[in-house]
């Protein structure tokens, strides 16, 4: 096998695997040759400059290559992706190679100073930012159109020759992680710090943040519990659990943003700067200049853009947010048959028709949700955004808007059209708890099932091809490469934000929601981790600062909560009952509660820094040095 | 006179003054000596290197020092604040000495490439900036302690020996100024780049809004003229004006971040990276280590502040507000007294006696409100902020809550406990035209008058001392030195918030007040440009890309005039009719559509992006070139 070393091999032999590239099968020759000889190049000649070695299959094509680096290659890599590190003055630096001796744990032959996922970004921060130079096409392929400076990697990928590009996972490592994360039954706060070494730091803060969520609602249920256990129903009680609820909501999202702070100053990625964003892949235009970089690259009019979004995604949307309310109100009149008909006719077949209507309606929601999330992509893409950002950050506010209203809009209408506060509570308790359910079995846990017998197949196959039971490095590729690919933290941060609505949204009328959720957010932990470390691919690395978009929607979700609560605790018998002669009263002094408890949810976002005192003096010192170093210039 | 030329006036006999230090009477020769030594020593020797001249007033005293500097230093000095300057190719770039041919309009006999507020503005940072060395007093007056790295001249007002410092007029180039300001009666806008030349970008700025403000009322103007002339009464037009209000506040403030953002970067300031704040003037503590700069300053612990802060202010400020609240109940109970009075002897007398209630009111707030001003002053100094900027922020919180509650409780008690509309209309009506009256006056015909009537007193003097009648450039800084101090756009600013209360709280109550605002901004401009022009000492220029915590005051009193005026409609006699039957039902729609409104503001003030997308690009451009100068590197 030495044969298919590639040049760069002579000077350095103890070549790592780090990422797997897969090619389409029957992919011609002079491409794989240009492609990988692109990768091998030196800097200077506009290449990679990485190392790169084909992997034989068992039908002995050559479409598998690994990629890999020298260490100095990986330095000067990490300075190019501007990593962040700790010094040995314990402060935290904008890595570069020349100050390399400054840093904590950095020796020469030190290969563990960069961690496998860092090394990984940096191979594929590098692998993407292979550019064309004077090539108008794709060797091999004359339809793969090229243009000086467009990402190489891009290309193949859209033209389907480059089938997927992964991260290799580390047995070893991920084994230590397995066993210190979920490997004891204990209960122990998780190890971000090697889930972030492992997984990235966007993978490291939603187990995070999910953790910091799950802590955050403890005091929520505690209070809840008393509630169920002691059916208390005097409203007094209720007021102050709900007005508890709201302000301690404003508070831990707020102590999140300082939390966050704390971890990602100690990541690093809080003080990484943001790297120019190129276009996202499946941004297509006519070629023109790009304004900002002044490069020949496709353009697309920003006004085009804004008509499609206004004038195609957003009437789109609203029908389908229409067409979400009309079958919700087909199921308030199929309940209502239901009950009709049980009345009529009492017997065991009619008790079991009572159930009817909420399984087609859950089954419903279900495939609406999964269809709507095609045509959001769908539409989305169509909207052809420049950056990938942007993209996501579209797309979630179209999936967020849905899914909100198919999945509360029932709990709404129960509650503020039919008043119904004991049928609230049943559905309440039934969506949450089933979805939950639903949610960790469709996520983790069948996939895993899945997983564990396609291994079982390929081992199988594999055995009867060689003898040796130990699995090599072209099992792990092979194995790996048929797992499913992690599409980033959106369901899960999604997930969570469901549960925070049933949590938060009527809480004054379940209070045993905060007490459900804790339970399941303590498994939810353990079948994420799963998941990420047994189902699928390993997933590249992505440095983050905060949780982005998600801290607007649990904060907008938050403040909806105020008015929900309010009216409901307003429409309460208990609180009726104090204003016996003025209904106007009432609805006066619950407007009056709401506008104030907004306005302290307000105050209160605005008083509490958003970074520890710490943080905010050790960033001041980093830009008081910067600020001195132009100085000395 | 030659003689008292520094020693640096050998190699630059065009002595330009530009700053005049005004030293106390009797100051002792050795510290005047030290001082100014310390300006014109050498940068490498720890000086600031600028010129100075001493003024002989007419008994012979040198407490009078004017500073100038070289074209060279001047050029030197705008590197070091970080000027912002376009160049050749109409891009905005920092100014850096080494890439000066670059920028457009320099040349090395250019003088005028840097306006001459620029270069007032680099003396006085450098003048702040002249720091102590190895001195452990300031010579002359061992009680005035000094440390290294401790402004000079900082010490030297805080003791009293320096009793100020200013920057002269260019009175050809105010003249020019004027004309082209307010000396044709001739609508149209105004100089902003004329103005931000002599005075400064924060001046200017205010200008600019004050204008943009102006212009954003006509609509409101406009349609409330109608509502006047024809007594409209329908309260389904009072809907639709106050809806159009509400939304169009929310329009202005957003748009205005986009102008605000378009004038800043012509002007440089958007660009402009934030300079290290060093502790302001006050600014007292025990000698330690800032952790920031590592050097030795005097430090001050933060949890002492916040007891402070809200422990003594805190209680402090909600007594005041309590106090103005029982002021306004006194008020209420001397009307109805009036009112009983004249109901009761009906004479020339008693109808005379129902104004003197609102009358003492008036005078009463207005009391109270320099009272108070002082009070927070004085409050806000001793809880030791370490920047200006945050003594500032706290300065302007405290007082925004007292103007706000003086100013509109008793309006609020009026509409929401009196349910008077028709008193409610007569007082905003009185209150917003008396205040302005009362601003305009003392503001600056006032001041314009006292000051005329001392420069002919001061000329007399003149001439009775010399007999040329030509201002010289003694008279001048004798006559500039005896002019107010302006104390910043903190009260031009408030007058313009106070007044937006006036017009979108009970908008729909008084449509006619946005006609009253539009008259009065429209003097406002000339009497506030006259002012700075005629009355006041010129002051510094002071760099800033927007008008800071006034946009988030006037968004929040937008937020309030949406809950205001949801109310007034809902309680107005016209809309109860719509709803004969239930009370209830009316309460709930108003509720529902101050909801509504509320959120389509949010989502307006999310969706319009506050810079507009050719400033963005520019931004983005610059951006990205910093980031590639990092990568050649």
């Amino acid at each position: 096998m030495a044969k298919s070393w590639s040049v760069l091999d002579t000077f350095e032999m103890n070549f790592r695997p780090l990422v797997v590239i897969e090619l389409a099968r029957g992919t011609k020759k002079e491409t794989i040759e240009w492609f990988t000889q692109r990768i091998v190049d030196k800097k200077s000649d506009g290449g990679a400059q990485l190392l790169v070695k084909p992997l034989v299959t068992e039908n002995g094509d050559e479409i598998i290559y690994l990629v890999g680096a020298s260490h100095l290659r990986l330095l000067l890599g990490a300075e190019t992706v501007g990593l962040v590190k700790e010094c040995n003055d314990s402060s935290m630096r904008t890595f570069t190679y020349s100050s390399r001796k400054t840093f904590k744990d950095f020796a020469d032959d030190n290969h563990n100073f960069l961690t496998m996922a860092e090394c990984q970004y940096i191979i594929k921060h590098e692998l993407e930012n292979l550019r064309a130079k004077d090539e108008k096409i794709i060797p091999g392929y004359p339809q793969a159109k090229l243009y000086p400076g467009k990402s190489i990697v891009r290309r193949l990928l859209t033209s389907g020759i480059l089938v997927q590009i992964f991260p290799l996972h580390d047995r070893e490592e991920l084994k230590k992680l397995r066993h210190s994360w979920y490997g004891r039954v204990k209960v122990r706060y998780q190890p971000l710090d090697e889930i972030r070494c492992y997984f990235g730091e966007t993978i490291a803060l939603y187990f995070g943040f999910l953790e910091y969520f799950t802590f955050a609602l403890i005091p929520m249920a505690v209070i809840g519990i008393p509630y169920y256990v002691f059916a208390w129903e005097d409203y007094d009680k209720y007021v102050m659990f709900a007005t508890f609820n709201l302000l301690w909501s404003t508070v831990i999202l707020e102590v999140w943003k300082r939390v966050c702070a704390i971890v990602t100053y100690r990541w690093g990625t809080l003080l990484m700067k943001r790297q120019f964003e190129e276009p996202r892949p499946g941004f297509h235009g006519v070629l023109g200049i790009n304004p900002i970089t002044g490069r020949e690259e496709p353009v697309y009019s920003s006004i085009k853009r804004q008509i499609r979004i206004y004038l195609v995604s957003l009437p789109f949307v609203c029908l389908c947010l229409y067409f979400s309310l009309y079958v919700m109100m087909i199921y308030f009149d199929l309940e209502q048959w239901a009950l009709d008909y049980h009345e009529e006719n009492e017997s065991n077949f009619s008790s079991l028709m009572l159930f009817v209507p909420s399984i087609i309606y859950a089954v419903v929601i279900e495939i609406m949700n999964r269809i709507y999330r095609y045509a959001a992509e769908f539409l989305t893409s169509w909207e052809n955004h420049r950056l990938e950002s942007s993209y996501q950050n579209h797309l979630i506010l179209k999936v967020l808007v849905f899914n909100f209203l198919n999945c509360f809009a029932s709990l709404f209408y129960i509650a503020f059209v039919l008043f119904d506060m004991k049928l609230l509570r049943q559905s309440l308790a039934t969506l949450l708890i089933t979805s939950q359910i639903l949610n960790q079995f469709a996520e983790s846990l069948l996939p895993y099932w899945l997983q564990k017998r396609q291994k079982k197949r390929m081992k199988k196959r594999m055995c009867s091809l060689k003898t040796d039971t130990d699995l090599s490095l072209v099992e792990q590729v092979n194995l790996e490469r048929e797992m499913g690919t992690y599409f980033g933290t959106f369901d899960d941060y999604l997930e969570l934000f469901l549960q925070f609505g049933y949590v938060s949204l009527f809480s004054c009328v379940y209070p045993l929601a905060a007490v459900f959720a804790v339970l399941n957010n303590m498994t939810e932990i353990y079948s994420d981790a799963l998941k990420m470390c047994r189902v699928y691919k390993r997933p590249f690395a992505e440095p983050t600062a905060n949780i982005g978009v998600w801290q607007l929607a649990f904060e907008t979700m938050s403040v909806i909560s105020v008015v929900t609560n309010c009216i409901l605790i307003g429409m309460s018998p208990q609180v009726n009952a104090f204003f016996p002669d003025s209904k106007m009263d009432l609805i006066l002094t619950v407007a009056l509660v709401e506008h104030l408890l907004l306005a302290i949810k307000f105050i209160m976002a605005f008083v509490i820094p958003d970074k520890p005192r710490d943080i905010q003096i050790k960033l001041a010192k980093l830009e008081f040095e910067s600020l001195e170093a132009l100085k000395q210039q």
